[in-house]
């Protein structure tokens, strides 16, 4: 692994997909600056990273705070220019319409969509003084489409879409790569594999077929698939599913 | 015109499309609640619904509130029982997104997404009691489409489709029509007349072309074809545009 | 019911949505022409049209055959001018993807596609000397989604949807309005409730939800709202289901 | 290069992205064949991949005759186990609806979604066999959108994605990764400077930005992105396009 002069911000690095993300930068020698609620949450990642040989950064992060997302993004760059930056949170719920409360309507929209655009946008600001960058933002099913008990999280997944269209629509010309990568899939986490548990019961989880589940290493390859195109021929979104997937 | 023992409820009745649905409704009989901000505007569609023999009540509306939506639609449902909810508040804006201020993306949202989570909630609630009912939501070419400087704009629109879509998933088999329609074009309003004089100048306002914009009254026409649809083949979402335009 | 001096052809009669399609273009007042393989299969539809005091005539009319789609439009058009085509032949099969003859899969496409391309392109060249008409072409849900065993089908109806789409690009600014009707449910018609009890019993078919196929009527009735659509504000594409279908 | 027993077709070899296909896949170690029309044009490139030490078959095919496109594959899997089918033919021509013969709509069909059919369910065969493979098509702009002029190529492109669908959903859990790449761009050929002289003049093809048109070796890299995806996280579709593209 070359250490590259070039530093990749995790935000959202609280589930097994961030991290796996943040992984596989650091171990393409990105400098690494993670961030999430709880920071102190991220000791295992970042000693995981650094035992690896890599560089990087843990921070308590509440990405609804446009300082606090103008100050990790420009803390990152000034380690060294930004030059990946992943927007990973989450905030996935189910609630019957009648039963969504307007609390939870707009925290969910804070955390999955408004965060987005504030990260997006302060890594655009960043990411134009040195004339490149890659944005990425992670979407899901529910980007997609507004299912039955999801008018809170597809509100706010189909609104990062919209705002990850007009990023690229802006900064492709000026050589950012946005691009939005839908998972259409469960991934496999601890609180996928609860749920899991909770709906079939343990033996249905004790059977699991290994396929079932998307590997959270497997979506930050396709990341990484992404971050290689040539500019000649960019990607804006794709969706990832395992094999045996029902689509 | 036969009068019902039915209310149709209009939030969002500050632009002239808002107006047509009215008055078009006001038309086929229904009891009018209508509501925007600074109610004291309505004045003048209350009379001209009044005037035509129309029964039509206006009022003060700040749709961003949850209680007022709640009063202003239980006030409605008193009256006769809620038969039609039209949400129709846009908040169209365009700015670079460097230039989109964290207070223009939450407003943009709040107007234009968050409110119409709200108002289809609760005009749910009302309906559901009645076992029967209709909520539209009206939306646009930003409802599906992250254009250049419409991060804000077709964020919200994006995230009030898919409140829309998740509705109706639920809402349909209860015999309540929730739909979705798209303008995709604009519309004949005094703020569009104002933007063409703005770019292209007083002769090109002048010598406008009469089937370049949509008249307020046909998307009127297009919210009434909805209505009447039979619940055995309901239609979800529609584009309409004027037959010259480019698409 | 005033007789109109127009007529409207409906290609593809042969089963029970092109009859109804037929019966009420009939009861509008439109001189009708319906076409089908077999056309003696058509007496009693057009009897049934005479009887309710419509003018109509019956054709055999292979679709696939250039010169047989071009007379029949043409004796359509001197009946009355021809004012509305309804292109209607579906080729419903499954098949999985290896059993999938390449006589299958041309045959599919050239009764659900091909034939679709020539009576468009035909009805618009006698349109276009009118300056006015619409042509509406039927999808399914196959004309939106490649499933398991659809490759035949499938692929003639994304390529009907193609040439609709295309067709409505060219001709809606010359006041010919064309759209695209998907029909996502089951219809109720001899041939799915032949297949339900298949499938899943006499007693399922005896103990049917009324709710659960679409009459043929209400795609009729979805024709006439397209009809009736003033030109500045068209649809291209509408979906239709009943109330309870998933989707 | 590490040669592998392993077969790579490309049918469609006739343009630049073929080639390029062809050399890559050459280029990592697979054992080529590719056909075309015309097999003997094949021989500078045949020349060129043996150049370069890799292993070629260049075969005249026309893919539209289903025996030809089975011994072209199956001499293909004889040779080593067909492990990658392309099927790249393209047949873009644009007419006016009314101006589109039934001998063009019907040969655009052949080319570009018949003969792609026969390629996919053929390739299949073969591979269900070892138990693995990829099957890849390339799609265009005229994929997703029936634009003016386009009623012909449009119609066959959609039903070629309608085939790739099914197959996809037919063939993923079998192991064989079928995907749909979207090229959403002109690709530097000669043809298209042709064109580009034609309609703008020489001036402009001498002072051609060098990121406007893709080069034929970006679509070749991304065949091989989506030849080394995981299955745990396949794609069935991506769309490219150069950075400065609009869209």
């Amino acid at each position: 692994m070359a250490a590259r002069n070039q530093t990749a911000a995790v935000i959202g690095a609280g589930d097994f997909i961030g991290a796996a993300i943040a992984k596989k930068l650091a171990a393409e020698g990105f400098t690494i600056f993670v961030g999430r609620r709880n920071g102190d949450k991220l000791a295992p990642l970042v000693k995981e990273i650094e035992v690896g040989g890599g560089r990087v950064f843990g921070r308590s992060l509440d990405a609804r705070k446009e300082e606090e997302v103008v100050s990790f993004l420009s803390d990152a760059d000034k380690q060294a220019p930004l030059e990946v930056c992943v927007f990973n949170i989450g905030a996935n719920v189910n609630f019957p319409l009648l039963e969504t409360t307007e609390r939870v309507f707009r925290k969910v929209w804070e955390m999955a969509c408004y965060s987005g655009f504030l990260a997006g946008r302060e890594a655009a600001r960043l990411m134009l003084q040195h004339g490149r960058g890659s944005i990425f933002f992670t979407g899901a099913t529910a980007s997609l489409r507004g299912g039955v008990g999801y008018a809170a999280f597809a509100s706010a997944k189909f609104g990062l879409r919209a705002v990850a269209q007009a990023a690229a629509r802006e900064l492709w010309p000026e050589n950012i790569h946005v691009a939005h990568l839908i998972i259409d899939s469960g991934v496999d986490t601890e609180w996928v594999r609860e749920r899991i548990k909770e709906r079939e019961g343990q033996a249905a989880l004790d059977n699991l077929d290994p396929n079932r589940l998307m590997p959270p290493m497997a979506v930050a390859e396709a990341y990484w698939q992404l971050y290689q195109q040539p500019r000649s021929a960019w990607v804006f979104e794709q969706e990832i599913r395992p094999f045996g997937e029902k689509w």
